[in-house]
């Protein structure tokens, strides 16, 4: 608890509460006919708009209570990026319920656990992952429903989970007309696991507070308003998909679900930002760079209206940045976790760098940003200084606020991920530069400590990554008898360049580095190991290369 | 108190207090190069930025300490718009104390009332306000000390007032380094009490809480963002100026605080538009139709580049907005009140509604626009019922949310201003269309009732301010002997045209109106009674034509 001051009594509605049902009540209002679109699974797009949404929204909410739901129970749902994902937000924390986020892509000890740690007691699941939950369903404690979504209504759900609803049929009976309680503005919202790279999946349980201030907050900074088309390309079941789609509904912009998509066929997204003239989306490098590759096969380049792509994850090559800008669309680098809801900090060029050389500004876009309004912040050394704001000296992000948690739900690592005064250490090292811009140079655990001396991993993983022929690059610290560790890079090229040495690899790298900070050895791979979220996995780099050094 | 649904319990930092100083502290960290300029009584302007603001801001809160300042503690201050207004704003609130604003145009009686019903401890009062205060001094209960605002360091300030402090001498042996509280969001920060047309100034207290969701919405409706430059016009003693000078500090766009300026005299504040190259601004029609006055007396015709004017109270003529638009401004009609922060509704052309023919479009500009997100609202017949949004059913606005005031503060009129469900009966007649725009037709006592019928004062008013050489027109319900009431309407025709006659008038309006709507007279005046915000006083056109009907 923060202890604070009490002043004069405020005679304003202090006790009206935020509640993230207000979005949709909004735009359903104001913005009735504003357009609202989902990508089926066969690729046809289903069109409706906030009014129909909201109707819906309704319906599914009394459907919910009828099966007794009620506030504080956990419902888990595991969707792709569709309308119905939007409505179960919506309807579930309308009735002061809890959203349950599963990831499709964890293991199935880490669903089952996911599932039984929320006390999740019915769980919506896309007809295409039924087997996801099939494969779990003995070991789930206190599952009781189950909901198949399902893009068009079928009446035989062919699934062994039981008993079984049929989402649409729950729907048609029900009236549109819902009586919206108030709910406390700091009970859960909606609750996501973080992919855990060490351990199980830790809980955070977002309140409707954290996500009314958070959109506010989001909206304003991206400028997003009735004019935008929002296309939601970041998974909503990864940290509620930023929450973009609320931005949407709280400024009538027109919304746009993506649908089930992979890396390997970014064609359809490609083809919706197009079609629908989106404006503004959300995603990573992983995604925006194979989505690059496809558009560079194509005849006739396309033209983006001035779209901006919120990024998260670690900065594309400025290569990708830059092949985008000149189609008219602005990569905009941003900076979170699911922690954090996610926003820490956004990449806009302040208008008083607008003098800088294009090469500077470039750079300068490649880092994390500028820490938004309402979240303190503070790095933070070994020592637990703050480190000087010069560009250089790293510090662990340590942040506080009204949409960064505060704990882990139910779980001991708490006491260890929190400072006293309420803090959380994110792990992240980073710099702040003289012009206000925070630069993540690794994660705490991944720098590399060679000699007494520290080496950022991603700096070396991105200067690998800008080389023509590389596809992806992953750089740890490996235990070196000599030196502690030492840098070992593993590279997958693309199919052209088979003929790439690892010496042309170093020379490529050489003059952004000291010579005692260049990977050992470069290793050729077909492919790097990941995380559930896409993200490199350096454990398992370490351990099947634990060795190498001490072998060599 | 609302009745609430309890949830499951978040994890994330629902403790964390939504504190005003958020605003500066933001700005002075990411964009503390970012200027901040202030017009000095004398013309010449003040520039610095939002660093140094934040370390003066750190002085006067520790300077306000020194003088035994506390949380809770209410300060008066009277004050044009300047820097110093705002260092006062975040210094006062910063500790947890209520800066109270004292409007210099009501009368004495009323300024004592308010300073005495308040409790101020403390007054900060402009140099050029002086005497307004010495002429009450007797009659304050609890001040102890009074602080004198000006633009140059002064030795000798001439006053009556004592114990009298000059501001920049408090503030320059303090250190700029302030240990910043974390204050309970719904303790107040400031506050405002209405004009008051029957009976005393009845007071508001906005929390801290309420400014920072008001700031965040605002900024998001309007898109305010580090590119723009705002201008503060709306007086910062008035409903706080809107609290257009946090979106500024939010957003890190360039601030321009107007100084003392009148209707009169509106060269500076246009001279200020085009020089600063302001991006927005606020006002009202009684101060932007001048300033267009003015600017048509110019040879060049300046061209502003976008600028918003959100503009309050009633509509401009459209011709008004007419010819800001072809110079490259656009006035946004937004409604409100001091007992709502003010942002209620705000006019912006939904993109749906871009086909329609441009008069029509003028047609919906001059409504009040939009209700915005978080604010609940109905419109309620005589009866209660919710009138049917069909752009002609009129119902009393009833206001509910985070910004709308709960009660007035120790005040035996609270129980008639809100209802049982904690909604405040503004007294403004309104339709709402089809397209989601609220239009106010009246003032719910304003409205003329003749015949068993009601006709709309304001609309009469702005049809016949349409006419070229009229300059100001108002229309009241005068008793009448048969119609219960009927329409007089007080003109004040322009110097180039007195020979425009009352048969002109109602020739020009006719084509707008049914017969029995008209008004039965039309006199010419100089000069039609005002309230002490500028608003036509009704209530002193009905007390001096009170016979007027009754005795021909």
């Amino acid at each position: 608890m923060i202890k604070m001051v009490e002043g004069f009594p405020s005679t304003f509605g202090d006790d009206y509460q935020l509640n993230t049902n207000e979005f949709i009540r909004y735009a359903a209002t104001t913005f009735p006919e504003v357009e609202v679109i989902s990508r089926n699974l066969d690729g046809t797009l289903m069109r409706y708009n906030y009014e129909k949404a909201y109707a819906r929204v309704g319906k599914l909410a009394n459907a919910l209570k009828k099966l007794g739901v009620k506030p504080g129970d956990r419902i888990g749902v595991m969707e792709w990026n569709t309308h119905r994902f939007f409505e179960l937000y919506l309807a579930i924390s309308g009735i002061g319920a809890v959203l349950l986020q599963i990831n499709p892509r964890i293991s199935d000890e880490d669903r089952s656990y996911v599932i039984n740690h929320a006390g999740a007691t019915v769980i919506c699941i896309s007809e295409s992952m039924v087997s996801l939950i099939e494969s779990v369903q003995e070991e789930l404690d206190n599952v009781r429903e189950y909901i198949i979504l399902h893009d068009e209504k079928q009446n035989i759900i062919k699934t062994k989970l039981t008993p079984a609803h049929d989402y649409e049929t729950l729907l048609e009976p029900e009236s549109s007309q819902y009586d919206w309680p108030m709910i406390n503005e700091c009970s859960a919202y909606s609750g996501a696991y973080t992919s855990g790279t060490t351990g199980k999946p830790k809980a955070v349980y977002y309140s409707h507070r954290t996500i009314c201030l958070h959109t506010l907050c989001l909206s304003t900074l991206c400028s997003i308003n009735a004019n935008d088309v929002l296309m939601q390309i970041v998974p909503m079941f990864h940290c509620h998909g930023w929450g973009v789609f609320f931005c949407a509904a709280l400024t009538g912009a027109k919304l746009v679900f993506s649908g089930k998509y992979t890396a390997e066929e970014t064609q359809p997204l490609v083809d919706l930002l197009i079609s629908e003239k989106v404006t503004m989306t959300c995603g990573a490098p992983a995604i925006f760079m194979p989505m690059l590759h496809y558009i560079k096969t194509l005849k006739d380049k396309p033209h983006f209206n001035n779209l901006r792509m919120l990024s998260g994850a670690t900065a594309p090559p400025v290569s990708v940045m830059k092949d985008y800008a000149a189609m008219g669309a602005d990569i905009i680098h941003a900076y979170g976790a699911t922690e954090t809801t996610p926003i820490v900090s956004l990449n806009f060029l302040k208008p008083s760098l607008a003098h800088l050389p294009e090469e500077e500004k470039w750079a300068l876009r490649l880092k994390q940003g500028c820490p938004v309004p309402f979240v303190s912040w503070k790095l933070l050394d070994g020592n637990g200084k703050e480190v000087p704001r010069d560009g250089e000296s790293v510090g662990e992000g340590h942040y506080r606020g009204p949409w960064i948690t505060a704990s882990y739900y139910d779980d001991e690592r708490s006491k260890d991920a929190f400072t006293e005064d309420g803090y959380w250490k994110s792990g992240d090292a980073l710099t702040m530069d003289k012009y206000g811009y925070l630069k993540v140079t690794d994660r705490f655990k991944d720098v590399i400590k060679s000699g007494g001396e520290w080496i950022s991993s991603i700096d070396l993983e991105n200067a690998i990554m800008a080389h023509p022929h590389v596809v992806e690059a992953s750089v740890a610290g490996i235990p070196h008898p000599k030196w502690e560790e030492r840098p070992l890079a593993l590279v997958v090229l693309n199919n052209t360049a088979r003929d790439v040495t690892e010496e042309d690899i170093l020379n490529f790298i050489m003059p952004k580095f000291a010579k005692w900070q260049l990977p050992d050895r470069i290793l050729f791979v077909d492919a790097i190991p990941k995380t559930s979220v896409g993200k490199f996995s350096k454990k398992d780099i370490r351990k099947e290369y634990g060795n190498f050094y001490s072998q060599q």
